[in-house]
C-alpha cells in the first residue's frame, strides 16, 4: 500500500517496562509478570514466561527418488499426543545454536549434517513467550553407523521418519502436521 | 521410507500424567507442573503452561495489481520490540474460533470478511505449552467505513499494512519476519 520503510522509532508501538514481578523459577521455564506502559500513557500488566531458546532442524536428505525430509514423533504432554515435528531442542549451557542443532539433530535422527544453514529466528508465541528457535537448514546428512555412539537423552522417546516433499505440503495442507515450527520449516523448505 | 501410517497406539510413545502440581494462575496463563511416566516406565517432570487458544488470521485483498496480505505491526514484551504479524488473538468465554476471528480481524484492521476457511489448528510450541491457535484463510474483505464503529482494546496500540504476497516472502526470507505463526500462515498462502 504505501511506506513499509518504518523505523521502531518513530512507529510510536514501543512500551516501557516499568516493573517485574518473578512468580515461577522451574528447571525450564521463568514466569514473571510485567507492568508496562504504551507511549499513549496506558498501563497493562503482561505475563511473560522466559525459554532458554533453543533450534529446530529442516534436515534435508537428496535420495534416488528426490528430497526427502525427516521429522520425528514424540509424545507431548501440552498437548496429550505424540505430534510430527521437525528435530528441535534447547540450548544447553555455553552452547552455540549452530552447536545445539548439530547435538539435537544426531541425538534425535542418528543423522550427522556437513552443512547447517540458518534460515531465521523465530519467535514460537511472542504475546506471551520470549522463547527463539534458530531454524536451521541441514544438508548433507551422513547416517552414523552402529558402532558410533550417540547420548539419548533417558525421558526423550521418539519414531524418526524420512517424507517427500511433496507427502509433507500435502500433511500439512490435510492437517496432520500441526506443530508451529514445523509448518514455518515447510515454507522454508519450498522459497 | 516406509510405513507413515503408524497409528498412535501402536507408537509405545504415550506417556501417563501421574500428578499435576498448579504453580500459577495468572489473568491469562496458568503453569503446572506434571509429573509423567513414559511406556518403558522412566518418570519425568514437565514444566506446561496453559493458554486458552485463539486464532491466528490470513486475509488476502484481491488488487489491482494481483494479491496482498494484511500485517499488523505491534510491540511485544516478550521480544522487547515490535514486530509484523498476521491479525492474531486469544479466545473469549463463550465465543467459538470462527466468531473470535471474525472479531480480531475487525478490530484489529477493520475489515470484514465475507468468508473465513479453516485451514489448521496449530501448537504454538508443544513442548511446553498447550496453546492452540486455528489459522483461517479470510477473504472478501470489506473495509468498515468510519461511521462503522469498531472498539479498540485500549491496550492494543498497532500498525495496519498490506503487503504483496511476492514482498512478504521475500521479507520472510530475510529475516523480517519473525514470528512463528505468521511464517506458518504463508505456508499455507503459498499451498
Amino acid at each position: 500500500m504505501s511506506n513499509h520503510m518504518i523505523s521502531d522509532e518513530g512507529e510510536n508501538l514501543v512500551e516501557e517496562t516499568l516493573e517485574i514481578t518473578q512468580v515461577f523459577s522451574g528447571d525450564l521455564l521463568e514466569l514473571t509478570v510485567n507492568t508496562v506502559r504504551s507511549a499513549s500513557g496506558s498501563k497493562a500488566k503482561r505475563e511473560v514466561v522466559h525459554h532458554p531458546g533453543g533450534v529446530v532442524i529442516l534436515p534435508v536428505l537428496s535420495g534416488d527418488q528426490g528430497e526427502e525430509v525427516l521429522l520425528v514423533r514424540q509424545y507431548r504432554e501440552p498437548a496429550g499426543k505424540p505430534l510430527w515435528e521437525l528435530p528441535a531442542g534447547t540450548l544447553e549451557e555455553g552452547e552455540t545454536e549452530k552447536e545445539c542443532a548439530r547435538r539435537e539433530l544426531i541425538e534425535e535422527t542418528k543423522y550427522s549434517p556437513s552443512n547447517l544453514e540458518k534460515k531465521v529466528e523465530l519467535f514460537t508465541s511472542p504475546g506471551y513467550t520470549d522463547e527463539i528457535l534458530t531454524l536451521y537448514l541441514a544438508t548433507g546428512l551422513e547416517k552414523l553407523g552402529p558402532s558410533e555412539e550417540v547420548e539419548t537423552p533417558e525421558d526423550e522417546n521418539l519414531i524418526v521418519e524420512s517424507f517427500p516433499t511433496e507427502e509433507l505440503i500435502e500433511m500439512a495442507r490435510k492437517g496432520k502436521i500441526t506443530d508451529g515450527k514445523t509448518l514455518a520449516g515447510l515454507f522454508f523448505l519450498t522459497h
